[in-house]
């Protein structure tokens, strides 16, 4: 069976005409959603360092670092945006496999837009066929993949980086194929570095490993020209099972771009419901900290495995919390990027209300759902299913919603009439003449 | 049990005088063959192509593509040097673990060294703790984790450029711990590359990497601080059993570079016996190849695994053939890099003799043994028991030998002047007050 071929042939003889406009409307969203997180993130220090130590080593100005001024070589535009995109862990999620897709593959495209001038609809085109390819290759692997210890974001985002610029440097099949090969033999990210600065550093550096296979493989540098299947390759060196009709089944028939979901909370996906249902109980019932003896979570098994830390002592490990999430969903009413800060998670009145948190695995409580009992200290008990939490393929995010998440990040980067503009040229995207301008529209005026 | 932390405050506080002589010759041996090795294979197409796809990203000109004119940033020399070091798979091999100890390290340190001028001294002590961190990592993870299917000198390597490049940037144990995490994140290769670009590819992306890793954690990007050891980390994630006492054990007490080895014959290491044998019986018969009817070879498992390929197309692939390698072997007496060009494996006399040979396993054959019987057309059968091969540990290639090798490689490339200065560099390397030199001075004159 020739998998990595047969994906190769498919990206190199997609039509854009063949694509339904659902599907492009989807790409649009998950574009402008990926943006927004990349502009919101771009003032962060994991940026400023990373900058600061690889910056004296980048070539030739010719791509944007998304909302601030720096230009740098693409490869390096490609890391760092990668890096401020899932640097809030507030990006898209495709359900299926937990990948973020967008990171890896935009993170490549639109630097490369900024030096190889392409069309809106060119851009668009790559990037769907990127989101198909890594998506249905960890369609392929999960879960046993990511069950062993991988960061799918990164190892089969390295592939989706590969495919869609080597769509756009129009590689042949042959090439397309080694392309693949040269993405598979990079493939990295473990899920150990969850909670620290190197997690953001996957999807980024899958942008540039995938766009550097693209490149190699357009002068023709060899590969194995089944670096998916081969006994020696990703598919049996990287996870205990596979099935390999998840990516050549239906080729062209179905997109996976459509089954992409947006975060209204800037944490894993996996603890979307309970923030979902204890701001729901806190509204409803006026709920403040000091009434609460006990908050107890039933919840799907990932949820404990991905988020069970219990006293974070930086931001970064409080989206890796679901203790801390259910905290500030009370105190706070949201799940934004402010209440995983560091100084929210050493605030006293937080971790009081934290260690009054519990949870417990119910196995027949399924990922997007998640039960919650909160006992108060005058007696009464307070409780809440939630079937499907905010922003689920069941429950999405509508266009307005993301509208004002984008916004949200936008706001003290960007003016209010240059955010504007900036949406403006991400829902028209596949009109542009040059993709690239939204690059350059990602940066504030003087 | 502390792995990470271990094995990083033990780089951090090496003193060089406590380093044996012999370990230290150890180290220049290492050190002038890689450096003959990346020479002769400057001019590879592999590396115009690597060139030509990725120098437009290339930053300033900080450091030299070996055995060449082009000038580039440190992380695309590391890059660079790193896949020629490994083009002709002719470079050194750490018997224990099959790493190719050298090219992941020393091609990160010497690009390092171009631009932040360091002492030979300093050079070849970052170099020994870059070799005996990465093979250290190698023997615990060693056989497992190669049986999975990783090139464990990309995979290894990675931890080896991070931690010699740290060392020399002064990283205090809390940033040498990180940059070991982020080398872990970064850990790739895939064996079903051997016989393609991408098999060289993997040292020079690992001493990328692993210089990134380092400069990152310099500045204070984080990592987990158990990437090694953590349940998700590396050795429990890319490997199925470990030992972590092949770490922390005896550390500053054994040196791995001192189990370091060279080859003599520019293929993969587990057919050097083959070779040896038939180059000893073709001189000791005067045998040519007409005369033969069949070649049958009893070999360890590892030969027909890893150079199984009974029909190689291209050069690459026929060092990964032990058929092709017994074939010219008998025909030109020698296994150098010119037996694997690309007309070589298509020559007709070499098809007609490689058709001929047979190799079976043999559990009983340890790794550098190889039992050779030749059937003649007349009837007389011709036999030899290779013990140990030529290079092996029990019957090393002298420093004669070695600098025999190089000028093979000089040759062509650099005046007969220029590769004499260049072997007195070598040799006296740790008096250089500017190791850098020794880049500068491979490029030839005019």
């Amino acid at each position: 069976m020739e998998v990595t071929k047969t994906l190769a042939q498919f990206v190199v003889e997609s039509r854009y005409d063949a694509i339904p406009d659902r599907v492009r409307h989807e790409a649009r969203r998950s574009v402008l959603n990926w943006l927004g997180c990349a502009i919101g993130a771009s003032r962060h220090e994991g940026i400023d360092i990373a900058l600061a130590a690889l910056g004296e080593f980048s070539g030739p100005a010719q791509a944007t670092v998304l909302g601030r001024g720096d230009r740098v070589d693409i490869m390096h535009a490609a890391l760092l945006n990668g890096i401020s995109s899932h640097m809030f862990d507030f990006d898209d999620t495709h359900l299926k496999t937990v990948i973020h897709p967008s990171g890896p593959v935009a993170s490549a495209l639109l630097a490369l837009a900024e030096y190889r001038p392409m069309s809106g609809a060119d851009f668009l085109h790559a990037f769907i066929l990127g989101v198909e390819v890594e998506c249905r290759i960890g369609n392929a692997v999960y879960p046993s993949h990511y069950d062993v210890g991988w960061h799918i974001t990164g190892t089969a985002g390295v592939f989706g980086a590969a495919a869609a610029v080597g769509r756009v440097l129009k590689l042949n099949a042959q090439q397309m194929t080694w392309a693949l090969g040269i993405a598979a033999t990079q493939s990295s990210g473990l899920r150990e570095m969850f909670g620290t600065m190197c997690k953001p550093f996957h999807p980024g550096r899958a942008a540039q490993n995938g766009m550097t296979a693209a490149f190699l493989a357009s002068k023709n540098f060899t590969s194995s020209e089944r670096g998916i299947e081969a006994p020696r390759g990703f598919a049996n060196v990287l996870a205990t099972a596979r099935n390999y009709d998840e990516i050549t089944g239906n080729l062209g028939q179905t997109w996976e771009v459509a089954l992409n979901t947006y975060k209204p909370f800037a944490c894993g996906i996996v603890i979307h419901p309970i923030i979902d249902g204890c701001v729901q109980l806190r509204n409803e019932h006026k709920l403040k900290a000091a009434e609460i003896a006990g908050i107890a979570l039933k919840v799907h098994p990932l949820v404990l495995e991905l988020t069970g830390k219990k006293t974070p002592q930086v931001g970064l490990e409080g989206k890796f919390s679901v203790y801390h999430s259910a905290a500030v969903a009370i105190i706070h009413g949201e799940g934004g990027e402010d209440v995983y800060s560091d100084t929210c998670v050493r605030d006293p009145e937080v971790i009081t209300l934290r260690d009054k948190v519990s949870a417990a695995v119910d196995k027949s409580v399924h990922e997007d759902a998640a039960h919650i009992e909160i006992k108060l200290k005058d007696g009464r008990t307070l409780t809440k299913h939630v079937e499907h939490a905010i922003g689920s393929l069941a429950r999405p995010m509508s266009d307005a919603d993301l509208e004002a998440k984008f916004r949200k990040f936008a706001k003290g980067i960007l003016a209010s009439g240059e955010t504007d503009a900036l949406l403006k040229l991400c829902w028209s995207l596949d009109k542009l003449k040059d993709a690239g301008e939204i690059a350059r529209a990602s940066v504030p005026a003087g």
